[in-house]
């Protein structure tokens, strides 16, 4: 450890800065900026690198950032990548930012990064806020609607969610929540407990770390029921199988936080710092995915950059039990096989599958995918030869990966790879439903517009693709994440206008789940994401 | 948060660093120190305050020692302060540091704290030496002595341990251990898991986080077996149940490690940051004491400034399981009740005393009691109207407080106040032994000699002091700690040569239990403090 030096007389002063240490360099040529070029690049950071990069730049999906790696490769070479992205998965972000943008950007990731300040379970409860009393909830649903088969929409640049009928395709509302929602859940139907009136509360945690309540049942100008905050930067969130806890997850601070689900009042923070499967500590070690385990009192907690999978038990948060399964990292996002058993999640930079024994609480299987894997929403089949299967996309490749995930009934197919289909390009959703003969595959992030605006169809049997459907071809847009409705007889695509963030251009486009044709556009959308169908996530199975 | 500000050109710079924050000030009045000073009293804080005012002089024990409260005391004040001590338990240090060092200190503590390094698995595994091939350990005693009669005896400046042979008093060696060893354990007999050669093997934790192997089966000149570094600072070590895992705990980093017992390899290291039962956030979250729970697989491992006692499974640690029971701040040492059932630990800044139950692994009481509890290795016996009793000193006055710790057999009494014994001055120490009718404290805290040289016995059942013995009349020597032999028939009480801690003049000092007058010197000792009888540690019963 190098000590700090005093009194020195600095030109050009350094301070270099970490959690664990101090250093102080001294050189004519340190990168500087204006101090409000500075608070700009820091915000612009947090809004469109930390994610892959770490708000400390320590590297996860993305590469590292720190000064050590940035420095070496120069002010210059630093604006190319920003403007032009690389081969190896980099966005090109001269769409988006400014020359002025971009110079700034590589100047500020050259400076040692700062470090965001620390969130106390006090200062959590000072945003929580109620919009409506919970002795106010209404007891039956107040308008004649299908609430069942509403989908409630991530509008992410508007910090908004649609409320969208799916029986009538008409909005119903916008509901204000956090900045570019990342996730919205609600209660499903558990095994083991039971929440009253499953499928009505829905929870929205914005990348701002704001969680919102909405409740599907009151008219829509009131269905913003309840507020909280529970972290600077999040990504997910899940309902306790009872409906009496919703649980969220931080970027940072790296932490998972424990609300009431009536009140949003936090309960129960709990740092998910530590040590990785090298025993290397880390810092900023986010929380990537939390679900709530179908057979279990417990929540799942996939801790990205230490590969823990933390198995939590919600039965008594006093003396509060967690499971750390030591899996592989980066963890990213997962979902459960039909059963609700085992829980599947991409460790996407060690380019693999983890499988969680959710009712043993240990680690069941790692499956070697391809670059990574990343299943989103993920989708589960039965197929003729293996059995039940799971499958994901890649964000590094064309490719949907299959394996067995049927460990009792068919245990020589199980957590191996069955079958894998190319797709034209790299994908970050898959999806399909137990009505459906299809699997649907996205192509996000191809960099070409006409792969990156088509989803592409395969067949469960003959594993051949067999539609390609180009669902825009508008400029700036690109096609993601598929839903179906209730009864499976429609997919949903969002249409994102990634150029045009700040207007509602946006809009789902909605095909016929047999035939393949389009049936409608639902326009008047900013940015749409994902869509979450009401009775589809009530009861999962696909 | 306040950012980095580049290109000042200062003069007197302080840079203002947290471990979550940077923050900087220009001053011409900045405390400085040339680096040769500054290094010497960084590690003289490391070595004598950082124990109770922490690495990060936020405060535990002691006063929070960080600038923005330093400062406002001023040189002069603070030199005092460290000179001569407080009524609020801060020791002198005049006969301990020149007066240079004392002006050098109060310097120090008014900049910013230097955040010491993380240390990885991979490093502590660079620590790990074998001395004796496990292959080669005898498979009986190579010595003819009654080794479960040894005591094991702390020689803290020293940075050795002494084996003493309890039958004859004869100092059969000082093995070589880390700096300050605080705390030394064996396996114990289990209810559930099964060691072998149960009291063989003993394990010694340094203040510098080196950790010692001791075969009592060896010759002499070999009982040293192994070692290894899990920490840069840390205090406590367990023994698993079924003697296959060693577990210590770090001051800084703050985390535990468990190893393999045979060869000291660390195997698992869990970090300890995390959250007080405020909810709020504590880097240095520092492991305080850690035992093995005698009726289940798990260790207890208290965290001091979080107040989480974290109940570790060790039967598989690759899916390792905790329950964090939320207590009280700040928790230091703790013993069992004789049932092997209850955990009772010393929430000193709190004045309480905690229960935790192992079996249902949740909290089971928490008892007020005075000024900064402090038990040491504790003491428990029957009382005639409560039933089953433990005590407790006091580091913050003289008194002994005995509470009920039978709930199954005495509910009434159970976790409340039976009686308290006032003695002459505040300790660190309490003990007794199922064949004794009294209960010995130490006065070690109290500033006066004749006090802190003198321990006092009570009687088990008038709850009146029968003697105060004057251990030792040196100056510069202090009487602490007590343990009985094999059978009961003997107290063994330590006489720290606090001001010549260079040299072996400290002592052991030998009393008949029954008739309380001396019997035995045992002299060549330097700095003794801590003793283990191997009979009395292996069969936990008082």
């Amino acid at each position: 450890m190098k000590t700090v030096k005093y009194g020195l007389s600095a030109l050009g002063l350094a301070i270099g800065m970490a959690a664990t240490g101090v250093s102080m360099s001294v050189s004519a040529a340190e990168p500087t900026l204006a101090e409000a070029d500075y608070e700009k690049a820091k915000l612009q950071y947090f809004q469109r690198c930390a994610g892959c990069h770490g708000t400390l730049r320590k590297g996860a999906t993305g590469k590292n950032l720190e000064p050590k790696s940035t420095m070496k490769k120069g002010q210059k070479r630093l604006e190319k990548i920003i403007a032009l992205g690389t081969e190896g998965g980099m966005n090109n972000f001269d769409d988006l930012f400014t020359k002025k943008e971009i110079a700034n950007m590589a100047t500020f990731i050259q400076m040692e990064p700062p470090v965001p300040p620390e969130m106390s379970l006090e200062q959590m409860r000072s945003h929580t806020k109620e919009y409506v009393a919970p002795k106010d909830y209404p007891t039956k649903p107040m308008h004649g609607l299908n609430w069942k088969n509403f989908f409630v929409v991530i509008e992410r640049d508007a910090g908004t969610a649609a409320i969208i009928d799916g029986d009538t395709k008409k909005i119903i509302t916008h509901i204000d929540t956090g900045y570019a929602v990342h996730v919205i859940k609600g209660t499903e139907h558990h095994k083991v407990d039971h929440a009253k009136d499953v499928g009505r509360f829905w929870y929205t945690i914005g990348r701002d770390g704001k969680v919102n309540k909405i409740d599907l049942w009151q008219t829509p100008d009131k269905m913003l029921v309840a507020e909280t905050k529970m972290a600077y930067d999040a990504r997910d969130i899940a309902v306790s199988g009872d409906g009496k806890y919703v649980i969220a997850g931080g970027y940072w601070p790296a932490h998972f936080v424990i609300m009431d689900a009536v009140t949003l009042n936090p309960l129960k923070v709990v740092s998910t710092r530590g040590y990785n499967t090298k025993g290397e500590f880390i810092n900023e070690a986010r929380v990537a995915a939390i679900y709530t385990s179908p057979l279990t009192s417990s929540f799942i907690v996939a801790v990205k950059e230490t590969g823990q999978m933390l198995q939590v038990d919600y039965t008594d948060l006093e003396n509060l039990t967690i499971t750390s399964i030591a899996s592989s990292e980066f963890l990213h996002d997962g979902f459960f096989d039909p059963s609700g058993r085992y829980f599947q999640i991409a460790a996407n930079a060690s380019n693999q599958m983890v499988v969680v024994d959710t009712v043993e609480r240990k680690l069941e299987a790692i499956i070697d995918v391809e670059s990574l894997p990343h299943p989103g929403p993920g989708a589960n089949w039965i197929d003729k030869k293996c059995g039940p299967v799971g499958g994901t996309t890649h964000l590094g490749m064309g490719l949907v990966s299959v394996w067995g995930n049927d460990p009792i009934g068919h245990p020589a197919e199980a957590w191996k790879l069955c079958y894998e289909v190319e797709t034209d390009g790299a994908g970050a959703f898959i999806r399909t439903h137990e009505t459906s003969q299809y699997v649907w595959a996205d192509q996000l992030k191809h960099p070409e517009p006409e792969v990156q605006q088509s989803v592409q169809v395969f067949d469960k049997d003959t594993h051949e693709i067999v539609k390609t459907i180009r669902v825009t071809t508008e400029p700036g847009k690109a096609a993601l994440h598929m839903e179906f409705n209730n009864d499976g007889s429609e997919v949903w695509v969002s249409v994102w206008n990634r150029k045009d963030a700040k207007n509602p251009t946006g809009e789902i486009v909605v095909y016929d789940a047999k035939t393949l044709k389009e049936l409608h556009r639902i326009k008047g959308l900013t940015t749409p994401t994902g869509k979450f169908n009401v009775h589809n996530r009530m009861n999962h199975k696909t």
